[in-house]
């Protein structure tokens, strides 16, 4: 039986309802024996090489359940199954509830005698769709020989025993963001079991389903079940892509991330542009001319202060960074780019640094759907990306000032007739809800163990990046439990996230096992 | 019986089919008293005034008919339907054909004596409607009370004889961008007819069905059926609106027009905006930078020689513009500008100037429905209205030249793996056709009548106006017959002509009829 048919049976079983603690009954006695990391995670590799073809198949179950995080019912519908697979495998289950938000799914396994507890947070919504560019629905998990682009081609899943190829990509929404950890530490969980190799530290899970739309009820959980999280040793969190090179690594840290969208105004109404065009002003001359204001040729920031208060780039971070393969090369060649911003500063450098970010703009329509009409305004939507240092808040007050100091006033709604007269250049600023960066320390006695267990999974391939270019609520864990937090991502960084046609490679899957089998039984 | 039941019960009748010729049978027989414009005027007036509720309802019955010239079924039921009504009228009527193309309709009624032939130009085509944005359905036409934005209310449409407010507002597209003056030449022949008052020139119909798709097979059409229109003696065009004032006027030339899309790029996919943020270039900040380097914050076009070819302002246009009155204070009051181009300078000057005109921008999505991701292009919809002495297509040149001074790589398709590679700046630019600006001299011993004639109608209320800013494709008439060409405006300026909620004042509906029967009676 496949995991997906085993959490639907414990659901009959149990009677599931919102927030029930599942049964622990069935949580699997551990052995007595001493840890042991290498057995760990050759029971791992053992494990996915005769099962991977079922891992594949279960994974494609799961990822069929559609998770925008506003699709309450289908969002529901995730953590409950995601509830019994965990509850099947022994953990203390409870769904955690607040009013208008998906269900954060909690769950806790102790080892007997670990004196260590170790946080696993995972996401189970997903980017929304734009299912059109998609080449298949993106909840309709098809399996291909390699990336689409590069010529992949459809093979069917394969049946339970048979091979399964470690370049393949499985395509759908949430393959690489953020599902994959879940069939990853399930099959770790159950390679251990199989081989009667016991955990070595106590798991607490914490399952967001609304990442994608920026946690905005993780601090209410947080707050609400502080007693379930101030035990925390380890903040584990999983997410994100591997390194580019393909390489397997721990990161510690992340860029905290905000934004805006500005909308700048034209005449009140669609105006004629031969009977007006030259006299009234276009709202995207003004609009352009504003964010070439913001950004010069070579991607460099012109918004006063906004460098200043970031943390500086350490020489440990620069010593992580020389010790990591440059993949800059490689990464300018796959996204076909002739050059990056900042004179071809590397990646592992720019993303220490916060980033003003061109998100997509919109005014009346473009080719055949143009028509001969000066619009009435003209739209703008900017992302920023902060590194350690940065507060959210003062960096969007960066901007504004910004605008202002271009000649606009600033405005929440869209002006009246009133305030357009007066004004000759009008800007509405919608700033987003955001978080800062986070970073943790490398030499954390608490992060050694896992540095070391994930070292025997991966040997020299494990890089430590200081931080990851993506955005974690992590700021509120912080608050938690003042522990170390360290992302262990699995997925490959060609997987689209955020994009149509997001894929994991199922060599990245298969790594996530190893990892995770290591993770439970550090010393 | 309406105009419109009479037009449905011709076609019943003659058989309509495509390019017939219709019976000429009905014409009436023209009274041989001399002309009288003065009787002619008067006449019109007693007639909109007894009929202006069954005139505005027979309108309506047109509008109805939508008029995309995409629409191929939709557009030729209303060339079929004007077909029937200037047949019913005496006019020799033919559907001109080309293939892939809405019908030329062409008419002919010639007056016993005349010597001269006026040839009257209509387009019967619309802009295509954005039905979402209207307040009702563009091709269901509704009667308000004033306009909309100022709190107008829905009135039923007047039974006959039932009084009628000039300045009710009739909603439909069409209403003032070219249908009115179907309504108001049938009108005004009608009204003659009721009191026997003889025409005094020849009469052609040219009415244009693909008008606002830039007239595509224009040009076939007049080549096709030279003999038709080589003893045109004077052009009227029956386009456009009246003056922002209100009051009448002639105009002796129109802008051109023509256009680009420019779409610069970023990656070749959406990338992660905070794995990629400040090292991927995003395709939205080099459009803005390439923008706001074709104009400045006054307006001013920074493109090399894009004002060097144009035909200086004259002293003859200076003394007409002083002799109009300035409106730009009321414009700008009532589109909501508190400022506009080149420093505020008179909107009757700026049109003689060739402008560059922002239509539209897109990339991604802004909002709500934005995401973090840096999106691979970003297209800006660019519109060139062009003055006397400005060629389309040199003027296009100009902004390519322009844009690759910016650094660009200018392509015409989305650019390869290795173009991307070799190219930092990639922009690829899809032109538009476009056609040349007109201006006839307002001396010309054809157009006196024409004048004098007007002057009768509406007295000093007529202006006398250099150019229109609307576009109007008379270069091809230029070509056909060497005559002077003058538009005759009858719509509300404030008619939303291209946008949604297009509507014409009651009171220019019926101005119209009056000068068309000063036209058709002009000495």
């Amino acid at each position: 039986m496949g995991w997906m048919k085993k959490a639907a049976a414990l659901i009959a079983a149990v009677g599931l309802t919102v927030s029930a603690t599942a049964q622990t009954a069935n949580a699997q006695a551990p052995n007595a024996q001493a840890s042991d990391t290498e057995a760990a995670v050759a029971a791992a590799r053992a494990y996915h090489q005769a099962q991977g073809a079922a891992i594949v198949r279960d994974f494609a179950d799961l990822l069929s359940i559609p998770n925008d995080a506003l699709d309450a019912e289908n969002i529901r519908l995730n953590a409950e199954t995601i509830f019994g697979l965990f509850a099947a495998r022994g953990f203390s289950m409870e769904l955690l509830e607040t009013e208008g938000a998906p269900p954060l799914i909690y769950g806790a396994l102790e080892a007997p005698g670990a004196e260590r507890t170790v946080a696993i947070y995972v996401h189970y919504d997903g980017q929304p769709t734009e299912d059109a560019k998609w080449t298949h629905p993106p909840f309709e998990p098809v399996l291909y020989t390699k990336p689409i682009p590069e010529g992949g081609e459809i093979v069917p899943f394969p049946a339970p025993g048979d091979p399964v190829d470690h370049d393949w990509r499985l395509y759908a929404r949430s393959t690489g963001d953020d599902k994959a950890p879940i069939p990853a530490l399930i099959a770790a969980i159950d390679a251990l079991a199989a081989e009667d190799i016991p955990h070595t530290s106590n798991i607490k899970l914490i399952f967001d389903g609304e990442e994608e739309r920026g946690s905005p009820h993780l601090d209410d959980y947080l707050a609400a079940h502080a007693d379930k999280f101030a035990d925390v040793d380890l903040w584990l969190f999983c997410d994100g892509p591997t390194h580019q090179s393909g390489r397997a690594q721990l990161v510690f840290g992340v860029r905290g991330v905000t934004g805006l969208d500005v909308t700048v105004y034209g005449p009140n109404r669609g105006l004629h542009s031969g009977h007006y065009g030259g006299w009234a002003p276009g709202p995207g001359w003004r609009l352009a001319q504003l964010l070439a204001s913001m950004k010069d040729a070579d991607g460099e920031v012109l918004i006063k202060d906004f460098y200043t208060s970031t943390a500086p780039i350490t020489a440990a971070d620069r010593a992580a960074i020389a010790a990591t393969p440059a993949v800059d090369g490689q990464l300018r060649e796959t996204f076909g780019l002739a050059a990056t911003e900042a004179d071809g500063a590397l990646l592992a450098e720019r993303i220490l640094m916060p980033a003003l970010i061109f998100r997509g703009l919109k005014s009346a329509e473009v080719g055949a759907d143009a028509r001969n009409v000066i619009p009435p305004s003209a739209t703008a939507s900017i992302g920023v990306r902060l590194a350690a240092g940065n507060d959210p808040e003062k960096m969007l007050d960066l901007v504004e000032a910004h605008i202002k100091r271009q000649g606009y006033r600033i405005v929440r709604e869209d002006p009246d007739a009133a305030l357009r007269l007066k004004y000759p250049l009008i800007a509405k600023v919608t700033r987003r809800t955001g978080y800062p960066a986070v970073r943790s320390r490398m030499d954390d006695p608490s992060v050694a163990p896992l540095i070391d267990a994930l070292r025997i999974a991966v040997g020299d391939e494990l890089i430590l990046t200081p931080t990851l270019g993506g955005s974690l609520p992590l700021y509120m864990f912080e608050e938690a439990s003042a522990a170390p937090i360290v992302i262990l991502p699995i997925a490959n960084f060609d997987n689209n996230q955020h994009a149509p046609d997001e894929n994991i490679r199922l060599g990245n899957l298969f790594y996530g096992i190893e990892a995770y089998a290591a993770v439970l039984t550090m010393e």
